[in-house]
């Protein structure tokens, strides 16, 4: 195959030769949408950047890194993180670009691999997820210069580049919609307890609740099937149990599905649920779960854009992606009389 | 925090200073179970290996790769890939090592890659996955040089050091139990052509279905929901269909529960359903699913030792992992009469 230049490119998507190096670069000038026409044209042609031009024109690692500070047990079923991660990919591999990606057993753990990538060259930038309140990343990355972009509220990253969906609202437009279908006691299974988009929802959720006038209990778990069964069986032994359930995933909401139906518990005829982010996962079950859908995919190549930006010398700045919406299936009813 | 010495990690586990030292640089001499326990005590004081000293001894980058010519969006709901990279940066985490992931739209990009990667020194050794019929990287690895861990039938990797699964006894005892529960009429619901272990299950099934006379139905898919479910539609179509199906991974198998559901065909009354790999989300449907249970983080954890046994000269070798195992839930029942 003959080596496909930025001529073919401009000529196959009909833009100027510039606009295709611009693109290709990564650099301000072009349109969004052209942007995206230019990088799946040139996927389509089998274009490979040049890397001894790159080489000299700086010295990239072409990689950008992202550390996970998990127990790899709890990443296997979870679909956000495949999600997340597949949707940085697709803008990555779109310019030839890897990922590392470590996983460390503890946050601290966490703070010690910073400054050895940097110092040894291995990342042009990071993602920073799992973003905590008063989280230590902000201060030791800031202090290293390492380019990054934070994946949270923005209130908690201290002037770093994020990517933030706004849960708060998210939340009340959850709860305001149950309270339309005749809810009135809520329950909500949360993550872990100290991320900041655990805590964000916590607020977000009591106070739609009491602005209502009505109860709500959170339960906090950690995002497992296991620990989401558990809740949701906690939730439903209360002598007035809530008649609908938030979580803060989809893999809790499904084992809550599972453990009413196993005490014989009718969804949504007795409980209505409502899942969150709505991976493929909510549509398999049996209820459908309504969801608050947010495309993670779509975040994640967001997320990835932005990473970029950083390579071109963006100033820092919030970028509110998409705020997730009901999507009504099955799970969710009028409150039973 | 002073900083943990190996002494420390030996006075903790109960072992010598050369056991430590062993266990820490992946040499032989221990057994794995002291090797693990080691490790394990490692990890609980938080050891960080002296970069210098090991700069020193060699010129490891620390990092393994991996290249998953996939689609982005094929990765964001299936379990395997989640769990397989959680189970080897299990591995890789507790000896500091990173995983340089990249995705590629093909497998020609992919071939691409690896000269990249070794030229330029970004990886110690790389593991391929997604092992075709006559696969090109033997040969494109095998001249560049490149240490690595293949995961497939040893019979298709060539002569590189290669862990795999006896898929076919696996495929073969789960057909005979169902033939057991008095099935007669039996479907596939099979992946990818074209991948090494998708031919191996597609003849073990063709040839378990011949030896007891009777007829099997193998429709192929791409591991997708979408396509899970559509194949099993398209099963139950038939003017005579199967009454036990047996899938390639769990998703498929869930999207054709749900599926059938949607027709009020009854599981396992009316049909027995298979699922393949057991992740977390078949004890989460309703019926439970029954499926051939494969540990797939531990099967990551075994690729990942071998990674560490490529760095200190182990000889090439074909490792068997565990041969998947029926585990029978709520999804199969004896065939309906």
């Amino acid at each position: 195959m003959s080596r496909v230049t930025i001529n073919d490119i401009a000529r196959r998507a009909g833009v100027s030769k510039g606009a295709v190096s611009y693109a290709l670069n990564g650099r301000p000038g072009v349109s969004e949408e052209t942007r995206h026409k230019i990088l799946d044209v040139a996927q389509e042609l089998g274009w490979a950047p040049n890397r001894t031009a790159r080489m000299l024109s700086g010295s990239r690692t072409e990689t950008f890194g992202l550390v996970l500070a998990r127990d790899p047990r709890t990443l296997g079923s979870e679909p956000f993180y495949m999600e997340f991660v597949a949707g940085l990919q697709s803008e990555l591999s779109r310019r030839g670009y890897a990922l590392l990606l470590q996983l460390t057993p503890t946050a601290e753990n966490e703070l010690e691999l910073y400054p050895r990538w940097w110092s040894e060259r291995r990342v042009d930038a990071v993602v920073v997820v799992d973003i905590r309140v008063s989280d230590p990343r902000v201060a030791a990355l800031g202090e290293l210069g390492v380019p990054a972009v934070f994946v949270g509220d923005p209130a908690m990253t201290g002037g770093f580049t994020t990517v933030w969906t706004d849960d708060a609202t998210a939340m009340a437009s959850a709860v305001r919609r149950l309270v339309e279908l005749g809810h009135r006691r809520f329950g909500r299974v949360a993550g872990t307890p100290g991320l900041s988009h655990t805590r964000v929802r916590d607020l977000a959720f009591t106070q739609a609740v009491a602005a209502e006038g009505l109860t709500g209990t959170i339960l906090h778990a950690d995002f497992s099937d296991v620990a989401g069964g558990r809740a949701t069986r906690e939730l439903w032994d209360h002598p007035e149990p809530p008649t609908a359930i938030v979580y803060d995933n989809d893999l809790m909401a499904i084992a809550g599905l599972s453990a009413l139906s196993e005490l014989g518990i009718s969804v949504p005829h007795d409980v209505s649920l409502l899942a969150w982010d709505d991976s493929a996962l909510c549509t398999i079950t049996h209820p459908k779960l309504s969801a608050m859908h947010h495309d993670v995919m779509a975040f994640g190549a967001h997320v990835g854009r932005r990473l970029f930006d950083l390579l071109v010398g963006a100033e820092p700045a919030a970028h509110l992606d998409s705020t997730p919406v009901l999507v009504e299936r099955e799970s969710t009813a009028p409150a039973p009389r």
